[in-house]
């Protein structure tokens, strides 16, 4: 029913995550729409993006280089790790822009259930960073689960002895949300994890 | 903070309509996981729609062509001719699959207080080729508003004298709405335009 290349569009929309039919239609509608600049832009983005960007030869953490921008400044606090499971992650903790030392990305969770081993998720290149480097903290920064606890008790465990701090970030109420919305797991954590108000 | 290419293939979501920052990162960071044979297809689909597909110098729908398929199927009814005043709707229409007439694409409608005058959207194309052909039925199928009755008032009237039916497609409470959330003025019209059971 389409032209063809107008078809093609619209599958290539239908890829991404949370766009189905009708969505796809509208996007590729607009961008034919568009001048042809941003359209070749938007094309050649695609193209660069997967060609240029790999993982930090040291942390995981996406860069266009062999070291990302994090790991190459020196200028950042090298005595703190920030051990995230996600690329992602990163970003959204730079965007705080207070925390100023270091990252390293895993390669997801432990999950036993799913058969997903501690050599699965890089804990070894983990291990050997920490071994290589003078920091006095490690913060477990993955989400709160049961696959989350499994892999913070894990690091935990493997870097005893080295005279490291290990922390996890807060699990709680998030600010704003109204406790009626909280589910019992979250509040249970929220008070037992409460602290004295200074 | 991202690196480069990331951040402007960010930028490159951020184009589309409705596609925020927030999403645009989510889209960026789902693409770059992709196989290379997904994002190269996505790429090339934006670049060939952008340089194919191109008006039906017919009836002004999109095409891959010269002229539309529709335009060039002989066996649609040729006495039948739906105007419409954007390409899309040809193919909200061809979904239905109940109509078999030609299309023509109006290039939006008549609006005297927006400077939109007939000239602007294409009406003497339109009429050109109604005296061209053979259509016993002008249907006109365009947005119920201002803009659209006075652009079907027009059209009937231009084409008044040349033994044409002019029809329009009904206006009403869309199937399966409580009439609780329809405003009065499509309430108005239902009640107008209301039909004897049969």
């Amino acid at each position: 029913m389409y032209p063809n290349s107008l078809k093609n569009l619209i599958e290539s929309f239908k890829i991404l995550p949370g766009i189905g039919e009708k969505t796809a239609e509208r996007l590729a509608f607009f961008l034919i729409n568009e001048d042809e600049e941003k359209t070749s832009f938007f094309a050649d983005s695609i193209l660069q993006a997967k060609k240029n960007i790999r993982k930090c030869n040291v942390c995981n953490g996406l860069t266009d280089n062999d070291i990302c921008d994090i790991c190459s400044d020196d200028l950042r606090n090298k005595q703190v790790l920030c051990v995230v499971e996600d690329p992602k992650s990163i970003f959204l903790f730079e965007k705080i822009g207070t925390y100023n030392g270091d990252y390293h990305v895993l390669d997801g969770l432990i999950s036993p259930l799913d058969g997903v081993d501690p050599d699965d998720i890089g804990i070894e290149k983990l291990v050997k960073r920490i071994q290589n480097s003078n920091y006095k903290e490690v913060i477990i920064a993955v989400k709160p689960s049961i696959e989350g606890e499994t892999t913070a008790l894990y690091i935990k465990k493997i870097i005893e002895g080295m005279n490291i701090k290990v922390t996890r970030i807060a699990s709680g109420i998030p600010i704003g949300t109204d406790i009626e919305y909280i589910d019992s797991m979250t509040l249970e954590r929220a008070l037992i994890d409460r602290k004295e108000i200074e």
